[in-house]
């Protein structure tokens, strides 16, 4: 941390901080330059609050130095993690795809959809049962009954399933169907559930809320590792901007930043990210290329009969020539699409195409 | 809700979106342009889903036409709304002002502070008792201890307290000590607390999140009146926008787009939306100016010893003097401060200072 | 200037950025903290070249301590700068009003508009004869005939007339008809010009950016004042956000911040920063509380007319409204509208209404 | 374009607004909702003034459905544009690599890096003689002298040269000298600028500014190709946003966007949109993935002793490197980098490596 003075500052003023970071157990620096003096504070200055100097007398800016995350820092674990996802890698030299509707609307729907994109090459199930939705009269989900068709649709895969949490009190209802918690943009920042995943000790997919910085990304990541939960997923889902003409902007230069800052898997969403299917396989081969270790891709059955994201939901056969043009992609960056783990999915007869 | 087609939309294609916008119980109305045809569909839009369109062949653009919102619109609702908050009206001509720490720290911090904002003007009392921090190590509010200092220092100044709700499950808590629950920003769109907070029919202070649009935050609104519940305000406390000199961008233009737009009272927070206390008596004046209805500051007997937003705390003698410089503004613009209601409040002797 | 280390630099790599700052002539300082080494600059680091150390091995970051600018910057002159125009003295306690229409389109709109403000209250007149627009099919101004109605209107109102340069070579047409250049907010960064009207010596309103920071207006200033020219006026008219309610985001918070970091006078445009007739009244208000030094307001005698910015012109009888609302405010932070100066208007016959 | 009343509007103020339709001599047509009417303007709405409407009274919005340009958009011109630049067609199938250096420093360095680049595979060169800089202090370029090396190394090694113009009065200048004129993103809304290089039809690198949408990126395009010019690259360089991890937010969603909304060439400039040499070799793939025609990279023989922007300067071995997975990505998408055309570089003995 650095206590830059006013130009102006007086010896009084400079000795009054000094003796505050004093106070604090830290020891201070002073470096007197031309036009003004500047503390150094030396000490792990991350657990002392830095407003406190800002009130006082001749202090005109304070810095940070150190990063304000620890455990989400490859600083301090410089080993990309990695962890088992039902025979898959996170975070492994293969691509991890997820992919499925936005919302499980009906078992049929979910089925179809399910196995389309495991044919396609997807590794994992994503749907929500409990959706956040921006108006109280859009369709909120199944619940529970779209929990149950998810555990059906894995059955019947193979395929672990990603599906979001919304409120801490459905931590039990939630682990007891899922294989990964999803912790949506807008949530991204509600602590009370951030601990809760934390405790849970379950695989965790975070995402970047609309508006938060990559700091605060992994700030948030902080809260559930610091409950000792270490499998955790970023995901970038593009981030709010002035521009109009997609629902948001892909911030690409996240990937490799992340990359650098952090020992965590990232993930793209290409839907959310663009919002029109059209630009989703574009965006799905660019952050592969920029470095991305998995996708998570909206994929329907019927996108004109979607209850939630249908213009931004690929048809399974779209997905499928997305993954072949990121199977290709993966390739010329010296990675390669996970090897999907054979498994043996129970026969379901119901669902006949 | 208006469909424009491609310029190269054959017949076909229009005929069948037309028949779709009929299947959704709704009737087309065809607009043959000199580039393209338009197609205005008839009937409440706000019900069906406009994505399942965008898949159509032939189909551009969607533009919806109404708003998404109703309860909160004063095209439903054109009378300003205004509600009793223990002797005070909020939303009435008569300018509201809660002041009080960022976080309760102390019972002799928070009673010294009460008095002092009491002694100003103020007409109620703000402080966190369960506070949202961006790092899982920065102090995280003393709970329900802080919940029984309020009590106390509300019992002791007569003014109606309004604290911060984190989780649907701290309401039969929370409802026992608050006059008014506050949603902070980062829980805007927590879905399952705004439904909460809902049901209980307790007043709302509702804060715009950093990142969500005038829209987003009526919608918000929308979801604690679709259950019953009409006593929310709205909170414009700034916004992030690529401009690092202050912490948020306070959005001005919210205040008289919200008056606009909707019946609920509008208050500014200057604190938050600036982040710096030099800056909080020059936004606190514009806002009225503006035509808010009330205000949200914080204020801290000591805030160089602030366990956090120190740096945007004013000091009791700068609060008095910022009231009485918003008491000139509102006459200014034909209002006036709420009358402070002639409360008995108790003698504690306790602080005696 | 400080260089942060990366926590794993060798003491090889923290000498090699020692012996670099040496060669450029200043002194470096070394902070040891627990994590990792900072090296303090001491010596004038405005001139030398920031990147030139983030290629050295063993670097993470280099933060700025200065402000890059100096002439702009109240450090260096802390007295508010104020200098007369036509009678009036921009940056004194008394509020500047300018009005006038968006783009100068015919000698009665402009004659008949130029009179309802001058009546009003206004000091200035504007008005565009050089129109940047968006597309090149929009009117794009009446040129030098433009300038000369101009000339004819101050003649007749006795304001001083600020008009728009786009161009370096348009110097000595407009110096000839202009009492102030006006950079629009498009041509903040364009350096030809900010140079052209820096040697012009005539009087400045430099309008901000809509995606520039408050240091880079400020740095477009020093550009202006580096060639002596010091009667620059800065404009606040919105920046860009992600709200699209209104056309721009006025960031109100700019008013004190540059109140504070310069001693150049402060102009508000309300028009451009809303976007909408409706709101201009409520934020001209909130400028002069946050402490504007003036104002700039399009008006129009017959907006529904108007070749430009008719939706965010007033027409002159709400702009009179405005002002009084505007003087009733600047009494309550104790300044007032400056007086308006005692000029004997020639008597323009030809003006038939 | 499409006008909406307010749900309250009368009939005689739909009257008012359907015979104000007819008065620019396009026709109406009324939709009448169940909450209001809608009323569509048949006719060209391009060059009729909308905010005409904004002021009648019942008018709520006006809603625009054509796009505002024509020549830059592939509704009007479905057929991608290519053209050739010495020997290369930018715009086709094969990508094409722009590098050198931000400014012209010296003689030594431009053609070291002129002839490292070439060798790695770009097919033409950049190098800024006249440097747009944020400060009035900083290295602003050496003007002709740097045009005249920039000659000398295109002698040298045979590739086009592309630098930056900043006025209208240097195009005979760099006429002269340069291949491509390059508008740099400050100047993207410089309009006397626009129609200059316009007038020139000399190839022209359009940059986008970093607070333009990309509708006015393409309005900026159509300004140049209004005067016959059509020889236009885009070139997406990053847009600001509040993430300060980055220079720059690299817009990927613009190369598909832009690719499906115009026939011009799509150059991304990774250099730019990150800011650090670290993440520029990520995001050149990405933009190649995501369907860029073309990159513009900065490359500098020796980044810690550029005069600018050594930050994100690659070294020759970096590019070199950066090239060959730029090479393998575009395989991977079915594309390729396009050949180097087969020159006979004039042997420049002075230069001894």
């Amino acid at each position: 941390m650095m206590i830059i003075m006013h130009t102006d500052a007086t010896k009084e003023q400079v000795a009054a901080a000094v003796a505050r970071i004093e106070d604090n157990g830290l020891s201070a620096h002073l470096i007197h330059g031309e036009e003004r003096t500047v503390i150094g504070v030396v000490g792990d200055g991350r657990m002392i609050i830095r407003d406190q100097f800002l009130h006082l007398p001749g202090v005109d800016r304070v810095m940070p130095i150190s990063h304000p995350y620890k455990l989400a820092s490859r600083e301090f674990i410089p080993e990309y993690s990695k962890f088992p996802l039902d025979g898959v890698r996170v975070g492994d030299n293969g691509i991890v795809l997820i992919a499925g509707p936005c919302s499980v609307e009906s078992r049929s729907q979910l089925l179809e959809t399910a196995y389309a994109v495991r044919e396609a090459g997807a590794h994992a199930l994503r749907g929500g049962a409990f959706k956040p939705r921006t108006s109280p009269y859009s369709f909120q989900g199944l619940g529970e009954a779209g929990l149950e068709m998810l555990a059906e649709a894995r059955e019947a895969t193979g395929m672990p399933v990603v599906t979001e949490i919304m409120s801490p009190e459905q931590i039990p209802l939630l682990t007891r169907y899922a294989d990964v918690l999803q912790i949506g943009a807008r949530n991204m920042q509600n602590y009370s559930l951030l601990n809760a995943v934390g405790k849970s000790q379950h695989p965790v997919l975070l995402k970047r809320s609309m508006m938060a910085s990559i700091e605060e990304l992994l700030m948030a990541a902080e809260y559930i590792l610091s409950h000792g939960n270490r499998r955790v997923m970023l995901c970038e889902r593009g981030i709010r901007s002035f521009e109009t003409a997609t629902r948001n902007t892909t911030d690409i230069n996240a990937v490799p930043v992340l990359k650098s800052l952090t020992h965590l898997p990232v993930i793209l969403d290409p839907s959310h990210s663009t919002g029109h299917w059209e630009y989703v396989a574009a965006i799905a081969r660019a952050g592969i290329a920029a470095g991305a270790d998995g996708l998570i891709v909206e994929v329907h059955n019927n996108p004109t009969e979607a209850k939630s994201d249908g213009a931004q939901s690929l048809k399974p056969e779209r997905f499928a020539e997305m993954v072949s043009q990121v199977r290709a992609v993966s390739e010329a960056v010296g990675r390669s699409l996970a090897p999907v783990p054979v498994s043996e999915p129970s026969v379901v007869g119901a669902i006949a195409k």
